[in-house]
């Protein structure tokens, strides 16, 4: 790119970065230089979301200035963090105006939401795509890690699981709805996902572990399984549906997507017996609902899937990725 | 790509990451955790690297691992920190597992002559690009940034220039020279880069600015005096350039490369009078030499280049960037 393309870029994401207290310099040398509080654990994420790949080709700029940075948002929701920083590196096949108005548009409005600062980035020409670093911080010693959870905890997830996958196929037309309303809520919930940065930071001195759902349901509690050491037992019939899912689509694909469509960000979570009573006051507040879907078992027991307390089997694709363990 | 390919690449930068104490967990949950002692601040640069844009597309894979990785330690070295953590988002065409295994070795000898460790990834599979996230560590109070450049202070730089845009024209078959062991030496240059972080730390208590020449010094003490507010005048005759340079190429091609050719990643510094003996002392024993090559200047002079005492023109590409402010 030129240097004119250069410092037209810059102007988009300079001109209203807020100022934390704990940035000493931000964008504009060669390093940012940033101050960790006292007995604050730094933690950090990063992603690449490539056009195409990780989002559609035709998404709305602005859908995807707060999408990005939302899904890593959810990595820092995931340890208990509290959003700090961001740099961006990105990938842009040509300078775009009206495209980089409202994808930096977006993107500001979310980082003002969460008190965030851009702290760093570099732009480059090529096919689209864009990398992430997320800085977070947590106090000493309680981030949620994905290794605590022990055979008896309770696993809970928040929200409602599948409206993302949901979502997907209808912005990719391999759906149909007749509902408008319903129709564009289930796109929201795919391109709009809400980083459930409140939940995790409640969750820190009770839940024994904690992901995000990125992947999906069985993928992620596996990489929670692999981590404690454990297996677990899953009441199909306790996953929380949204009404738009359960009305529009056959059970058998809900099924799917609730426990293999990916992307719906929220939170899984284990939570000892001790704490289960606290747990309603911690989160309860929090508007927005959290299930208990089963228990953590030995690791001798694999990942049994229970329907109304029956063994139920499933081979589809999303299991691919579990059995191959 | 699929499960199986993602373990595969993970395979090769899992195996033998370091533990640096300070690094509470690594890779393998949603965010790495990572302590910043006191007094310490946080110094942090992201950079990508296109195929075909940032380097030639048939680099060798121990090459490119090798670079990547120094071209965002110089950012560090200019900001006096010392090196502490990486996370790498890769985008890979394929997986090739002689390519996976050269860059991977490559990249580990460098983190770990830094005694860095790699702390979190990110894998997907499109044109090759790499996303580095740097974070290192500096004194509070004590970095060096590109702002405190004042009238009187000396301009110095590390090392020769120009080597770097020589080897890459000679690995382009632009230019041709005869002799082997010096053709080798340059492309070395090119393709090695030695980031001078020993430079950048003993810099911490006596330089007042401090950048390192990515784009060539034209344009990143350009950088300097804007952010400084000051003009310079540089005296050509004094630039450092290697025998290998001096002795194979017109002198006009040289300047111009010294000048404005990239990639160089030596330190370009400003030191106050009251610091130049200390300076000696300093960086004497550090193996790299280092040269005054100008003086900083009030803002209204802008950049004099001056040759043998007299003022000098000179119109080429790397100039326009300059000359655009």
């Amino acid at each position: 790119m030129s240097c004119g393309e250069f410092e037209l870029i810059a102007r988009y994401f300079n001109r209203r970065t807020r100022s934390r207290r704990d940035v000493e310099t931000g964008i504009g040398d060669d390093c940012a230089l940033l101050s960790v509080p006292e007995k604050q654990t730094l933690a950090i994420s990063t992603d690449t979301l490539v056009a195409g790949i990780h989002f559609l080709r035709d998404i709305h700029p602005a859908d995807l200035g707060y999408k990005a940075l939302a899904v890593n948002l959810s990595d820092l929701a995931a340890m208990g963090a509290d959003p700090a920083w961001l740099t961006l590196a990105m990938t842009l096949p040509e300078v775009d105006e009206t495209w980089l108005a409202a994808f930096s548009e977006s993107l500001f409005e979310l980082l003002e939401y969460y008190d965030m600062q851009l702290v760093g980035g570099d732009t480059t020409r090529g096919p689209l795509s864009l990398t992430l670093g997320i800085h977070g911080l947590v106090p000493q010693g309680r981030a949620l890690k994905r290794s605590g959870a022990k055979p008896g905890d309770w696993i809970f997830v928040t929200g409602t699981l599948g409206d993302s996958a949901a979502g997907l196929a209808l912005l990719q037309h391999r759906k149909r709805i007749n509902d408008p309303a319903v129709h564009e809520a289930l796109i929201k919930r795919h391109l709009r996902p809400m980083p459930r940065i409140l939940q995790g930071q409640a969750l820190r001195s009770l839940a024994s572990s904690a992901i995000d759902l990125s992947d999906g349901l069985i993928s992620d509690l596996g990489h929670v399984l692999k981590a404690s050491g454990c297996g677990a037992r899953i009441n199909l019939d306790a996953l929380p549906l949204s009404p738009a899912l359960r009305d529009h689509f056959e059970p058998e694909e809900v099924l799917r997507w609730a426990l293999s469509g990916g992307e719906d960000y929220e939170l899984c979570f284990t939570v000892p017996e001790v704490h289960r009573g606290a747990l309603d006051v911690a989160l309860g507040h929090l508007g927005v609902p959290f299930t208990c879907i089963g228990q953590i078992a030995p690791e001798s027991e694999g990942l049994t899937l229970l329907d109304n307390g029956k063994p139920a089997k499933f081979s589809h694709k999303g299991f691919d990725h579990f059995d191959a363990r």
